[in-house]
C-alpha cells in the first residue's frame, strides 16, 4: 500500500476448472465445430438442457451423489421454499428427464446430440476436471431399438474423433463388449450379485490379473463356488478380437450354456461384423463399465500408446432410459466423447495446431485518419465476401501494423489505396510477397488457404 | 403402485431455467452461429471462462451479491479447505480477471467475444431467467482506447441483431448516451453523490416524469439546491436525436460550463457522426445504466413496439477494467446481447422460423434389409458432399418412411436403387416431385435450398 502502489488481489486459476488462451480456444472451436458437423451429417439433432436439475432427478440413479454440486443463493431468505437445484454431472440423466417430459412432442427414434459442460466435485487430477465438456450422441426409441444402432454409434464417433485437428498422429482404439456375456456367465453359476464381479473385471487393466484373481476368489468363497471358476472370468476378460467368427469360437470354449450369454455373443458379433471396415475397433471382453446402467453393448476408447490415461469416449446400450419418469419402455444406445479430457491430453502433448490468436484472415491497414473511410469500406467489401477482417485501430507506422498482424498470427495484411493513388495491395505474411489486389475478387493463395478456410 | 402400474416421478420444468424442443434449438443454433460469424468477421477472438469464479472475485464489484449462486459439494467432508466458488452472473467480471491473469500472453488491443451462460438467482419473471446466455464483445487496451471503438461496437451489434432469422419484422433502436454529460451537469451544481441522481434518471421511462421529478426535488432539498434545477435534469433526459449538430445545440441550451459536460457531448457527437449511416441508432440522454461501472459512452437497445420489455442489448465504456487485479490502466468498451431475453421474446411472439426438427437435409430410404449396404453407401456419398443424411432405421413400408421425414421436417427423401434395378431417385417433400438423381452430383432445387444451406 505504500509508495502509492495500489494493493491488488491477484486471482489464481481455479483448480479443475480449465480455461484457455485465445489461440487454444480457436482450436477448441474447430474441434467443437467438427464434432457437431459429423453428428449432424448423420441426422442427429441438437438439444441443450439447463445446467441444473432438481436434486431429486439427479439422485434417481443414486450412485454418484458424492460428486454433485448443489446451488445455494448467497442471500436466500428465511422461509424461501424452492426445489433444491444441483449442477448435472452427465448428459444422460438430463436426457432421460427431457425425453419423459417432452415425450409427446418428440419424433422417435429420437436421435440427439448434446455438447455441454458438466460438473463433478471430484478431487482434480490429471485428465479429471471439475467442469468439463462432453459430446454425447444417443438414439432412443419406444419399445425396441434395432441393433444396427449399436454399430452406428462407434462408427460416427470414429469419424468424429479421427477428423479432429491434432489427432492425425494419435492411435486410438474403440473397445466394445456386451454385458450380457458376463451376466450370462455369472447366471450360469447362479451368482446373484453380479455387480461385485463386474466391478472387479473392470479393474483388470488397472490393478492387474493377480489382484483381480485374489478379489474373484474372495467373492467366489462368499458365494461358495469352486475357486477354479475364477480362471473362467479371467479367460473371458482376456478375449480381444476384431473378428466375429474368432469371437464366437473363443467364447464357445468357455462352455456356457445360457441364453443371455449366447445373445450377448451374437449381438457383439453382429456389431463387430457391421464395423469390420474400421481398423481401430475391437471386441474386448474386459470392458464392462462397472458402475453404469448399461444392459448390453458397452464402449470404451483408449490411446494405444497410453492406455492408462483411461477412456476418452464411452457409452453403451440401456434397456430402459426413463422408467423412473414415464410408463413407457424406452431403450437407447449412446456414446460420449470426453471432450475436455481428450483436448487437454493433446494440448499437453503439444499435438494441437495452436497458432493464430485471432479469427481474422486479413488485417486492414489504417494508412491515416483521413483514409479511415476507404480502409473501412475495403474491410466491409471483404467481409461481405466471407472473410474476417480486423481494421487496425490507429494510424500508426506501417511496421507497427505489420508487427501487430504478425503477433496475432493474421495471415494477410491489406493496404487500401494510399494518398498517392496506389491501388489496393495485399501482403502474404507467410511468403512476404506483396501485390496489387481487388477487394471484390481477391482470393488467398493456396499456401495460406487453410488459415482462411 | 396398485394394478402393477409403476409409480413415476414426473419432473416439471424448473422455473427460470429455459430449455427448448429440437425445432426451437435449431433456430437457436442459427442465431448463435450468425452472431459468432459477425463477431469473427470483425476480428474478435473467442474466449470462454469457467462457469465459476472464486466468490471473492465476484464480490469485487460488491453490488449484486444477492443474485449470486454459490456451489456446495453435496458430500463435502468436514475440514475440506476450498475456496468458495460461485456461478458467474455476467461475463465482464470474468473478463477482467482473465485479462489480468493472462496479461503477458494477450495482444492489445484485446478484442474478444464471449457467448456463455450466466446465472442470477433472481425471482424469474417475463424476460428474466435464472440461467441465460449472453453474447458479449469488448475491446480492452492499455492506457488509452480510441473513441472509434465506441462507434464500432453498436455498428457490429446492429449487424448481428438485424441479421437474425425472425428479426426481419422487428423494429429495434440502439440508444446511446455518455455519462460524462450527466456527471458534468451534476458537477456544475457541486453535487457530490451522483449515483442518487443517475438511478433516478434511469427510471424516467419506467416510473414517468412526475415521479422522477418528486424524487429529484427530494434529493435537491437534501443537497440544499434550488428546486427548479430539477427541470434541467428532466430537460437533459428528454434529449433524443440522431443528429450530432442537433445534440450540440440542444445540450448548449442547458448552459453548463464544465469540461466534463463538454467532453461528454463531443464524445457522443463523434460517436453519432460515425454511426450516421445506421437508421436505428439515436442519442438518448435518459440512458445512464444506473448501477453499472461505466464512465463514458453507454448503450441500451429496445423494441420500438414494446419499449417496456427492457433493454435487449446494453453496454458501455469503462476507464479501468481490472484495477482491482493488476497495476495497469486498462480502458475498454463493450456491449452485450441479452441473447436469451431476445430469443424468448421472439419465440413467444411466434416470430421465429421454427420448423425442421432435424438437421438432416435428406432421409435415406431403407428399401429392405438386403439393400442396407447400398442405402448406407449412398448416404455416405451425400455426406461426403456436405449434406446431412439420416438413414432410416428399419425396412418399413415406404409410406411410413415418408411420414417420418415429413414429421421431422426433412426436405428430401432419397430412394437408393431398388431390387428391380431402378436408379437412385429423390423426392422433394415440398413440391412432391420425385425424379432420378445421382448421389455424386445431385443438388437441391432452389425452393428448398434454404433448408440445406
Amino acid at each position: 500500500m505504500s509508495e502509492g502502489k495500489k494493493s491488488v488481489y491477484k486471482p489464481k486459476p481455479v483448480s479443475g476448472f480449465p480455461e484457455w488462451l485465445p489461440e487454444v480456444r480457436i482450436v477448441e472451436q474447430q474441434w467443437l465445430d467438427h464434432i457437431r458437423r459429423v453428428f449432424e451429417s448423420y441426422g442427429f439433432c441438437s438439444i441443450e438442457t439447463p445446467s441444473v436439475e432438481e436434486l431429486e432427478v439427479l439422485h434417481a440413479k443414486g450412485e454418484v451423489d458424492k460428486e454433485i454440486y448443489v446451488l445455494e443463493r448467497l442471500h436466500r431468505e428465511e422461509g424461501d421454499k424452492e426445489a433444491r437445484l444441483a449442477l448435472h454431472f452427465d448428459q444422460t440423466v438430463p436426457l432421460a428427464r427431457y425425453v419423459a417430459q417432452n415425450f409427446n412432442e418428440l419424433v422417435f427414434p429420437f436421435k440427439r446430440y448434446q455438447m455441454q459442460r458438466v460438473w463433478r466435485g471430484e478431487r482434480p487430477q490429471k485428465g479429471r476436471f471439475r467442469e468439463f465438456t462432453q459430446c454425447d450422441i444417443d438414439v432412443i426409441n419406444i419399445d425396441a431399438l434395432p441393433l444396427h444402432f449399436d454399430a452406428e454409434m462407434p462408427a460416427i464417433i470414429w469419424e468424429a474423433m479421427n477428423g479432429l485437428p491434432g489427432m492425425e498422429g494419435q492411435k486410438i482404439q474403440v473397445q466394445i463388449s456386451n454385458r450380457k456375456i458376463l451376466f450370462g456367465l455369472l447366471a450360469h453359476y447362479q451368482i446373484q450379485d453380479a455387480q461385485r464381479y463386474t466391478t472387479l473385471i473392470d479393474k483388470l487393466e488397472k490393478i492387474g490379473e493377480k489382484e483381480v484373481l485374489i478379489g474373484l476368489k474372495l467373492n467366489l468363497r462368499l458365494d461358495k463356488l469352486s475357486e477354479d471358476l475364477a480362471n473362467k472370468f479371467i479367460e473371458l476378460a482376456k478375449i480381444k478380437t476384431s473378428s466375429a467368427s474368432e469371437l464366437r469360437s473363443m467364447t464357445q470354449k468357455l462352455d456356457v450354456e445360457n441364453e443371455t450369454f449366447k445373445t450377448g455373443v451374437e449381438e457383439l458379433a453382429f456389431t463387430l461384423e457391421n464395423l469390420k471396415n474400421i481398423s481401430g475397433i475391437v471386441a474386448d471382453l474386459s470392458i464392462v463399465r462397472g458402475l453404469d446402467y448399461y444392459t448390453g453393448t458397452v464402449y470404451e476408447t483408449r490411446f494405444l500408446d497410453d492406455p492408462t490415461y483411461g477412456s476418452i469416449c464411452s457409452g453403451g446400450r440401456y434397456d430402459d432410459l426413463a422408467s423412473q419418469y414415464i410408463n413407457k419402455k424406452l431403450p437407447g444406445v449412446g456414446i460420449s466423447i470426453g471432450f475436455s479430457r481428450l483436448f487437454a491430453y493433446l494440448l499437453e502433448k503439444g499435438a494441437l495446431p495452436v497458432g493464430q490468436k485471432s479469427p481474422a484472415h486479413v488485417l486492414m491497414v489504417l494508412p491515416s485518419e483521413e483514409r479511415r473511410a476507404d480502409a473501412a469500406a475495403a474491410a466491409q467489401k471483404l467481409r461481405a465476401r466471407g472473410y474476417n477482417v480486423e481494421l487496425y485501430h490507429a494510424a500508426k507506422k506501417i511496421p507497427d501494423q505489420l508487427k501487430y498482424a504478425s503477433r496475432k498470427g493474421i495471415p494477410f495484411v491489406w493496404f487500401p489505396p494510399f494518398e498517392d493513388g496506389r491501388p489496393h495491395e495485399v501482403k502474404n505474411m507467410t511468403t512476404g510477397e506483396q501485390k496489387a489486389a481487388d477487394p471484390e475478387s481477391w482470393k488467398p493463395e493456396k499456401e495460406n488457404l487453410h488459415a482462411v478456410a
